[in-house]
């Protein structure tokens, strides 16, 4: 019986542990040695926080083909770096302005800005330069796919093109089908490569690899759909960031058009579509699926 | 007989086009289709100018090996790439604050703050996912150390840790280890990484990778030394930038503590050990020479 908790509490103590030694600054250096106020920047943009569900996605499809959680490590520190990186460049005051984040200041609040933007830039460029280590996995053509995974994910075409698309939507005139692009780019698209990374990790075939992709769809749909309603429903104390936000700016989001109860309803659907696109893989995929019905439960 | 005028001017031709070509938009897509916003920023920064002296520096030191130009190409723009986002993220408010940039509106001044950040963001992410793709270089062994090197060059121990010192050094107090130290990051390591990637390329053996990457930190001196001369001694429209910015600052340059003709000397210094190290290669190492020697005669 796969016990999400626990293996969702397992994961994080992995990734906290996993990122505090690579980002020491040793493992850190290159052709000269880190630069302190950087990583210290870094490790407050990335540490103590944050539930690594792109992480624990990537190992739970890991999983499907038996691959240890060990052997999954890596790959999903680099996934959480890019999604850290995004973090602290959408809370700098050009973009969200946010003060706070998981209940501490943001990065420029706590650093300055110039320090931010350059952590951000910096976790970036060490995501890739972790799934490059052949520590990653031993044969190059897996590393390099996951390379090609991670990039397509966070750029114009996926998470980058989001955050641009939700800034240019906050002038109005987004309709429907604009918001659900904005938001599979925004936020579906690395949820997607996270778990494409754990099936090339896994070795999955076309046609495995097309039904996690369908599965992380739906996932990363119910985890934007969540958010949405938590951004309604719940405090800035439970999430550790302000909320309200949407109303206060008028966003077209399926909360606003369908309201509370009827947000609720398409949530469980999209979930259980979700976990209906892994009705080929049997007991190995209870973790992706335990993850799919906690983004239709989860208080934060 | 190498010819420097018409094999930079190539280079820089096949490289524009090359940018030009991958930031058409089609090329860019994910999960999701590219947002125009951000790829017309990344345009606004990346095209256009710039004397796209790493791609040329890339493409010398594959030629040792008879690469040929064309295989050099992908791995070139990558390193234009990230050369530019570079440019763009340095060029913020929150860091160097220049309104001006190869004698055109910075992006953050053609766009705006946000834009500037996601644009430099996304031909980061896009370098590696260049680096990535099989049409790079067939052999994934090769393309995935490529990655490995470029992100060494461009992370904390590399370009970003130099500009957080480099912001740091303002504030005075930097000895004359310090700036040195703060110059091979900050410019260096991408110079070093531009020829190494072009040595990969070429199946380079230890030894050979060894004596380039002798070159290379010795050119980005020289190419680094050459700028804070022009910084004293050229024009704000020969530059296309701001000039007098070191003096301006205080800063702790070579050219402070010894004088123009001083650093003029030591320069040429610096330019003759680069060519030294390079003795073992005869005559296809003729453009890594001129290229040296180039950085000591630069009028911008």
């Amino acid at each position: 019986m796969y016990d999400f908790s626990a293996d969702s509490a397992d994961c994080a103590r992995a990734i906290e542990a996993g990122l505090s030694d690579y980002l020491s600054g040793a493992r850190l250096s290159g052709p000269g040695p880190a630069a302190d106020r950087v990583v210290a920047a870094m490790r407050h943009g990335s540490l103590e926080g944050g539930k690594r569900l792109r992480p624990l996605l990537l190992r739970q499809a890991a999983a499907i083909f038996s691959i240890p959680r060990e052997t999954s490590l890596l790959a999903g520190m680099a996934v959480e770096m890019v999604h850290c990186y995004s973090l602290i460049h959408d809370d700098l005051p050009a973009m969200d302005d946010d003060d706070l984040r998981r209940g501490r200041p943001t990065v420029h609040k706590a650093f300055d800005e110039a320090s931010a933007i350059l952590a951000g830039d910096a976790l970036l460029t060490h995501a890739f330069a972790i799934l490059a280590d052949p520590a990653c996995h031993a044969d190059a053509e897996v590393r390099i796919r996951l390379v090609a995974e991670l990039a397509a994910g966070s750029g114009v075409g996926g998470m980058v093109g989001g955050q641009m698309r939700d800034i240019e939507g906050e002038q109005g005139g987004f309709s429907e089908t604009d918001i659900a692009t904005m938001q599979a780019m925004k936020t579906g698209a690395l949820i997607r490569a996270a778990v494409r990374m754990g099936a090339i990790l896994g070795g999955a075939d076309p046609r495995a690899l097309s039904a996690m992709t369908a599965y992380a769809e739906a996932a990363g749909r119910a985890f934007q759909l969540a958010d949405d309603i938590l951004d309604v429903t719940a405090t800035p104390e439970a999430m550790g960031k302000a909320t309200g936000k949407d109303a206060a700016l008028g966003k077209q989001t399926v909360v606003a058009r369908l309201g509370l109860d009827g947000a609720r309803a398409m949530l469980e659907a999209i979930v259980n579509e979700a976990i209906l696109a892994l009705r080929t893989f049997g007991p190995r995929a209870d973790g992706l699926r335990a993850t799919a019905r906690y983004f239709a439960s989860r208080e934060n």
